[in-house]
């Protein structure tokens, strides 16, 4: 059984394990004071072109999402975001633990558009009983979405806008980000979301790492103070922050966060293209390295005895979505054997 | 200038007033625990055919709301309610604040559907992931409803019974319950909040009162275990308690509560039938004391110069929706000038 | 039986009173917009000698707390108080469930010392290791204390000032202000309390009101920004906001505050001085409207026949503390009968 | 630079590095759903002799002491625990995050005195204000403790029996288990703790893991019920929990746990002796890894020189209290070249 079913199934890129080995009796400081987490940081900040910007790691995706917005909002505002987006659906009310609503808006192909952020921000402030409402006080956007879509330039600058012409903090989930920057129709770089938001992360776990999320703050405005404490708090300080630092070291070292997540891009799409040549649709276009392709029960039966994916719930009808999930760790055999087999379907 | 824009202008019905002054230097024992709030616990038992009836007075509805939901569920449970419920939208986060996410569905006529509630636990139960969801530990409906709609004896069996299925509380908030009573089209006792759902509300602020609700659980199963100090913790311990019990004891004698409930919404139905003669439509059917007219600008502009009364945000359109309220306190003579004004419209 | 037990046993004031029947069919603004409220917020802002001061409303002394704690802390930090303090001791978790740690220093005389303050601050800075630590991000005292004294101009002063220099905001619990205005010991002013703290309150609950509790924020800083959204997330928003606001109008006109305060002082004097004189012990040299004599059992038993207070826990001892209190609804009579009594003992 | 100031200072023992190189591209199920987890489960299991625990795997000690307090206690209850405990001092507020208080008992030798905690619960039930108060619904105690002491069988008794007479959880914090197992004094077993307490976890990180603790609910009563969700809100859900499972599976295969926290325990005897021989007393009569001596400023200076330790902070006095930590990791090289040294002193 070969698994597709998501992008964390298997352990860590072998630099990093090789790099774990040989620092293993290194004696050094907890809590990510060590020279590896330092490092680390050092070499985010030139990836980002921002040497303002201030780099924490955390263990996992809904820590530093929690976390990140514990710190940035008071207690009587809300986070804004899409009703599709991950703290909203999956975090097991992680937001809502720390006091803070998730406000919704309809997802447009997985993404928030700029015009109904905009009008979800005026309605607010010109609502006259908006003092009893949650005020909304930092944006979060995913960038590749949940599903697999991804912010454009143009996209990001304008809701960079308008959060700045609200004076509200604009956060971005980068879970995937590699898997965003691999893609082809990616025109985004680091810098220009060292930029365009107020703090992002890029996510370890997916992409290479064993765990391990760094969270950047990009201006130099005092919105990360205290910033440890607050994760110390929401339990995200890692005792042996080493182990964080040393895989992000070997992540932003010869380029090789952004040449596994293009790899498994790449991987992503010769799956796409041969479902699409077998004639099956897919449920949103992705050009990441997560895939939906809409299949009939006979051919999720077939592939199912060799392979797993993710299938939606059954509705009845006779298509159903699936989802097939590229990572750093996937083989190009193994990606060959799944071909075969849709050829064959 | 007279007001219709809400249902909480003036003070207090008189014979409260009354029982206030002639009570004034009895000296009790605090936070409840006085003669006039067990007095009143007993009339309300009563009223509920209910001697298993527990009963907690807390200030105000918001209060109520919070600290029921606070006592109910678990941490990683959420309350379920319809998108437009008070608890969703204007309670400045309360829910949130306890840490709890509120689930919600879209409304329809204001209320939540049975059959939208059944497939969303079913739903949620059906999830693979549903570990990382907020699980559904609570319903949460009011009626009337945010829109002045009311729930039929039938409807609230229905979305009692899938409660029980699911073995989850049914919490019934009644800011306005005695203005649902009041109204024509009710079918629904106090008898039979009492047996469907399992925690209730009676509102004192809006009906009579100059504040206070009454919290009734309505099984002896411990679901208001310790239920004091979650009040105490969640600030609804009013010291002088007394004050609110006197309330109660005065709207629970002689019908008091009903009668004015009554009244209310019969010179609600009078501006209702007022607008409809002048061939003004209705936003929604509203059977209690909060009508919604939608009027053109130039009919907006002409009352107003008499009477206050709300309007729904201006979106460009030649008419728009506005709401009128009656009150316990809203005299005849205020109607019939309000009327007089329509019908030269 | 005549009740000594609390200063929350009558309802209010005649005159308040008077106000509530006079005022009650005005029609007004809800949730504090009204008239009153307006009046009050000026009057206060007028006794403290400051035009910047904002005023605000709630109903409770635990209300109180607990708002401006959430108000003024980032999630990280804690409020410094006395371990006998009523936020660390009697509210029920009040501020823990705003996810806030009391950080309690020991009470000398049920006050915080100053050098005690000191030195709690210049050790958590110290501590290599105060990330881990919650910091202290305000300073919580309350005059009168929970046994009764009272925090002279000078004491006031200093803790002002360490609060300021290490720039965290002071806030004084004043839900007894009135008691230690009326002491005869007192030499602070509401001016003084409106320079040296950067906010209090003014209790009313205690002092002559139904309830109610008035807010002062002393400085045009934003410390109070959104502070009714805040109000209204820990349901201290009332809906008849004006129902507080005719209270405060009352009893700041006339300085009736201040008159039936010191009433209740001199009358507390007057129990006290006659248990001295029976060779009485106080278990605390209260200048306020709590005494607390240390009698015998045997004296208890008598005076338990006619008079209701508290008694300390029994621990075996032959003689216990307990607790006599005064208020504005104190008659002369009350206090005449006790001291026959206590002359007989 | 020798490193004795903490017990986390390098990575994992060597047997895990091999595991986790071995398994690194297995494909597993995420978040703890792996046979790696199940497995480390079962042995876990058999470990404690009790085949109806259930064990469960957070990344550290912080996250499993609130993870688990959170899933215990109601909103109005704390946790009882020494005013020394780590939840109460070092943890950034993370209990009160989540809402609830550290009900504090000082400290004896580091413990929890059984007959302290006995009057503290006795104390809360009698006060006639025990409902203002937060009410105990948890006890936490760590063995060995932030001193090194550890709790005897008899200890741990009395301590049980006391919490089932008062129908509350007892926590055990393990986050150092393995050198107390490995202490001379110890007459506890896993079964014991099983046995005695509700919940407790045996600690990964600072015994040869990289991260990673046990925590074990013991009784099938429901007590874990839905925990996984509380640990996902609790951002303790790793994706990639396989790693933890592999570090465990590894632990408590050929008795490796108890073997190196045997020698690290051992490795910290012979620390003591050296000190000791030299003259020096220890502040606390430690059994286990951390030891401390109360050293002269002329010492440390020296010791200095080639050592990491902790030394407190400097209150003046001629000596100093100074923490020597071994580790799983200490190899007796270095443990040679500190008693080298401490001989020279």
């Amino acid at each position: 059984m070969i698994r597709f079913e998501c992008d964390y199934a298997e352990g860590c890129h072998p630099k990093i394990l090789d790099a774990l080995v040989r620092t293993n009796f290194e004696q050094t400081e907890g809590y990510g004071m060590d020279p590896h987490s330092l490092k680390a940081e050092e070499l985010i900040k030139t990836a980002c072109h921002n040497e303002d910007a201030r780099v924490y790691f955390v263990v996992g995706g809904t820590q530093a999402n929690k976390i990140v917005i514990a710190q940035v909002l008071r207690p009587h505002q809300g986070v804004v975001c899409v009703d599709s987006g991950h703290i909203a659906v999956h975090e097991a009310g992680a937001i809502e633990a720390t006091g803070h609503k998730c406000l919704t808006i309809p997802q447009k192909n997985g993404k928030l558009d700029f015009a109904d952020l905009k009008s979800y921000l005026e309605n607010y402030w010109a609502d006259p009983n908006h003092e009893h409402m949650v005020q909304p006080g930092m944006v979060y956007i995913s960038t590749p979405t949940e599903v697999g879509t991804i912010y454009s330039k143009d996209e990001l600058t304008q809701i960079s806008k308008i959060c700045r012409e609200y004076d509200i903090p604009l956060f971005v989930d980068g879970a995937r980000l590699g898997y965003g920057f691999g893609s082809k129709e990616n025109d985004l770089t680091l810098k220009d979301l060292s930029d365009l938001a107020d703090v992002f992360y890029i996510g370890g776990t997916k992409v290479g790492a064993l765990l391990g999320e760094a969270i950047v703050f990009t201006k130099p405005n005092g919105l990360d103070r205290d910033f440890r404490s607050v994760i110390k708090q929401n339990v995200g300080l890692l005792a042996k922050g080493r182990l964080i630092g040393i895989q992000f070291e070997e992540l932003f070292t010869d380029n090789l966060y952004f040449d596994i997540s293009k790899k498994a891009v790449d991987q992503a799409n010769r799956i796409k293209n041969a479902f699409k040549e077998k004639g099956f649709e897919m449920w949103i276009d992705s050009p990441t390295n997560q895939q939906f392709p809409i299949l009939t029960r006979e051919a999720i039966q077939k592939l199912r005895q060799n392979f797993s994916f993710m299938t939606w719930p059954d509705t009845g009808e006779p298509k159903m979505i699936t989802r097939f999930c590229t990572s750093w760790a996937t083989s190009d055999e193994d990606v060959d054997k799944l071909l075969g087999h849709i050829r064959e379907l």
